[in-house]
């Protein structure tokens, strides 16, 4: 068993949600699952427990009550499982939708001591936080962090941010537990979140789940790095109409992507192709599905100039979605060996900006075969 | 010293040659060489000591005068090299060119003994076919080869066939050289020739350089195969204006190119997605840098199906090319280290279709690590 | 009232059917109708009288068993059109279908006589041919058309001319009908059924509907044109899994196609650029949605070379569908009109292959006024 | 004779000086040049006489010495004009360049006489202003652009209104002049500066050059709306190298490009789908050959939904420069017609934002045959 917590109901988490119990009850094969029969724990021991968000719409309701809008043929199973409120902070400013955080009602490190109450009822083993995209500042020093917290530094945290800080002490109580952050605010990448969570029994996974166009573009990179082609430029587009494009129109977060895709480029190439990655725009009708371009320039032998344009409709939740059904199995297993703080192996496969700080970003097809080995199946093709 | 005999001077052997001096001359960046100075043959040993060619407007002539056609800067140091009439046993059929070989003027046995010893006289080490693609059969049997040479059957063998024959023999009263085998004709994957290769001290790498659309293709698929998305189909496009492209409106030549590029799906993929994988076209504006497109349609997580688009223009006959400025330094290397036959580490990730007959493509990222391992350098990214 | 037979029972006429009956029962906004509500002939009086094809699968059914096939929601009105036998004459040769023609019955003269008995049943006004596309020869001589009918040459004839040829008959005792022909086998373009068609009160309009990339393609190269862009050379490729793309596989079947598309670059451009385009091939799961590549290179001003690519996911049955529905009206106010023979004014809208023989493409966009004004509609924008 | 000068001496300038030359030589077809030869003023009759910039680094030099920078072939006859100071008013702000303009010597109204002096020197007949995009206000009404000038209000004025407003007095003295005006700062779109150029006897063309993805994506979607199909979405990107591209980092700028691109969805379709259309970034290595990438989705018959993708490299520069060519003639013309004021039917081919204010875009295909006819051409296709 593998006991779930999500932690901001949306898109992502309701197709999660959905998928996860079709694939229980034999109605949809796990496509988009990278390991799915692979690994030691199973798909149908994955069991979502409790759920929470901040918009007043959703808080009361059940899953299957959300994640019906979302898709029209989820499981009346998720009917059990309620909504609560969660930390807001801000995380909803800006879009058009009426938010409550436990925040307005207490301090924050009260929020932390009721939430980490309720998980302990629920049993809670594995959170996965799919929250909205945030503006945010790293702390870099746990000390810091501590501080904000206990002083009650409500503009110098987000939702994330606590959520992290909660399943830290969360974990220290329980003996461990994991912790998926799927969005780009840093935590894997920030040291005081690790060393937190290496001292807490905590594993973070992170930061930001590797779907849409940068995981293609990586491997695109990849191929041409080895054979030694020279890349000019790059650039990449990316429109799309669900509420993470609608939130990225806020500047201070489409910050926070930015900084996530940049680096890639550099560790791939070994040097930095000038290079416009950036979500660009929000289109409604596009829906979850998002459209994506890229063009790529390069110098091939003799001086010959190459090019090449990636177009693409991508299913943008459905993708993440895909990969937690590993993240929360393999959140579950790196609890078990003990490997607190947080693991690269996991994160350099399934992870935009893979943690810990400074370790790079390299070929997912590389990343790939470490994380295999990592969880202890046989690498493919070796 | 790596001393070098071109096989077909056409475009790819044009600039080859061209690019070669200007590396040698410190004009021109190594971009689209994949190994550039990392081999302990370096760059600057290879020598072209000799080039064969069937066009009558060509025999006679210097590198220079034919190189300079594709490349106006091709380098003065060409001239010395002389074009000889070599083996053409209808390759260039239907194309409009004067075609002349040896085998009008004696037998393929005498024409063999021919080439063997103006190869001795060049002290020739490595063998490149670039000659247009041709229609062939292959053989599967040694006997059968050895039988259709002595008896001068002209219908069944083709100038490539004849060629390797001959490098073999060349090959056994030297003792070693290598092959290189960048055009469909299967030799690398023909165990008649692999069986000759092993007892002649002959290096056989092949078959068909992985240039153009197909590689990044297998790229791709690897990358969706790794998140387990279900390919529904693969269209592929091509549409070029050089002599190859002409030379593939030949619907039997065609047959050649189509046979390498389909086994790629089924081995990448682990099933056989439908798809079509076909040079498509001959459109002579385009020239060298060919147009490229490719539809790629699957299936992620809860049945969200996805979409890719690839276009692009690729310069055709530099890419082929610089692969060749690395494969002629590992050609040399394998005869020194006597790993006669064929050597799937090397062919893996610079053939579109690999020899020895029945080993798989794998994802050219994979087949990188393992090249590099095969030539003494440590793996990138591991 | 408007009394439509349909000639092949396929996609088209299916999507056609099931459309028109939506529209009728205000189910369905009339998209992808260039006309819908403006002519003075409504939607609503269309009705289809009677339906003929040759797969022994769909002769005896209904039109709704056949088109619920393609069409989960067509209507339960469309159960009282039985389909009857047709004319065959190898149009489905080579494709994986049973098919049986009433020409296995009778002589072809006794075919057209039962037909047109048929028909005078039915009180058919309009004629909508929608068969597979055939491989054809023209005519251009009326007496070589009467002598092959009359003398059963079925080598000499496909299912279309014999249609044709039987609509003719069945105008003239009649007093007037139409045929609109949305296969590219000539018949507006064969100036033996033109004459035929002006003697006997038939109204033809064609040939082959103008849909997918090609209307599209002569915009742009009109768009083009009209900047005195140089266009350099065009690359068109068309990918399909619907028996239309099956039936194109054929060589002969795709020549008749290649013909229709190749004249647009010479009539819009004044010049012939260098171009290929062609149907592509088959890829059963794309379905009735075709994909599209177009690649065009033009000069513009201080000898720039400037670079576009289509592409396009395009239903390729809907798309002819929807013009049907205006043909059918426009060509019941053809009759009335007595406007016989064919009708430029509305094929170089409607149609790739505009007849009558040696009339030009022309922009679409000017096209479309022409044909408003044929119409008695105001021209938009002027 | 066409007496040109120059506003603003950067790439559109220098290719239009540069490609002038070559075709006055007769070294180089108008391709991109619309009309060519066709209209009674000829190409070779248009002289450059003046030039102004207010990049300190361009003052003084000729334009010689500026094109070749953009063009290494720009002919010596480009020697003999210099380029004077003109008005800056922070129309270089925020980019990398050192700037110096009239007004840091003089007040408003004195450079308005300096400029009118020196134009009555070279008997200047119509200015092209191609300045770098510009934040601005429009005016509306004559009073208020008066007054700013008299007053000397720099905050409220950029050097597009302040030249447009000299060249009002310039005509009036010498009876009549023409302004191009080919970037986006509405001057025939205000009311302002129409009412200004009709009493002064004033041609204005504007506003914003038509070239880029716009007017071809007003062509398609002229198409779709021909054949009454239902656009759900429009995205349309633009990515460049050219100092345009860097001005428009620039948000204010970008705002007035954005709000020309927006209006044609809504007058070319009817209603307003919902869209994002703006340049998206600046990305160096791409230099003037911008990047566009424009993606549409659309129902047809019978609610199928189809998607357009078009991308492409277009010389940004020479498109426009191309125009112009014919712009000048045009202009020359209307003064000579004594066509003062704004005149629609040039705009509506030529501009992407034609003027007067409240004249719709319409489809570039039917604005081409207005503009013809308005210059006493033959329609083509009519």
């Amino acid at each position: 068993m593998v006991r779930v917590v999500i932690l901001g109901q949306g898109y992502v988490a309701s197709i999660f949600a959905s998928g996860l119990e079709k694939i229980k009850a034999g109605k949809l094969k796990p496509y988009g699952v990278p390991l799915a029969d692979e690994l030691p724990v199973k798909m149908e021991e994955i069991e979502i427990v409790g759920s929470y968000d901040v918009d007043t719409s959703k808080i009361g309701k059940s899953v299957y009550d959300v994640a019906r809008e979302y898709d029209s043929e989820a499981s009346e199973t998720l009917r059990e499982i309620k909504i609560r409120k969660g930390i807001h902070l801000r995380s909803l400013r800006n879009l058009p939708i009426e938010a409550s955080g436990l925040e307005d009602e207490m301090t924050l490190m009260e929020a932390v001591d009721h939430l980490v109450n309720e998980w302990k009822e629920m049993r809670a083993e594995v959170f996965v936080n799919v929250c909205t995209t945030e503006a945010f500042q790293p702390f870099g020093n746990r000390e810091e962090l501590e501080r904000a917290i206990a002083e009650d530094k409500r503009d110098r945290l987000t939702a994330t941010q606590v959520y992290a800080y909660a399943i830290a002490q969360y974990a220290k109580e329980v003996g461990g537990a994991a912790f998926v952050n799927a969005i780009p605010t840093l935590i894997a990448n920030d040291p005081a979140f690790v060393e937190l969570a290496e001292e807490s029994g905590m594993v973070v996974f992170g930061d930001d789940g590797a779907t849409g166009a940068t995981p293609l573009t990586a491997d695109v990179l990849s191929h041409l790095a080895q054979r030694n082609r020279y890349v000019l430029d790059i650039a990449q587009f990316n429109i799309g109409g669900n509420n993470d494009f609608l939130a990225l129109t806020d500047k201070e977060r489409n910050k926070s992507k930015e900084f996530t895709k940049s680096s890639i480029v550099r560790e791939l190439l070994g040097y930095d192709a000038p290079h416009y990655i950036k979500p660009t725009g929000f289109l409604e009708p596009l829906g979850d599905r998002k459209f994506i371009a890229m063009h790529i320039e390069y110098i091939s032998f003799n001086n010959a100039r190459d090019e090449l344009i990636i177009t693409g409709r991508i299913n943008d939740s459905p993708a993440l979605a895909g990969l937690l059904v590993d993240l929360v199995r393999l959140g579950k297993m790196a609890v078990e060996r003990k490997a607190f703080g947080t693991v690269y192996e996991v994160n350099a496969f399934y992870m935009k900006n893979p943690g810990p700080k400074d370790r790079p970003n390299i070929p997912r097809i590389i990343a790939h075969k470490k994380m295999r080995m990592w969880a202890g199946l046989s690498p493919r093709w070796l």
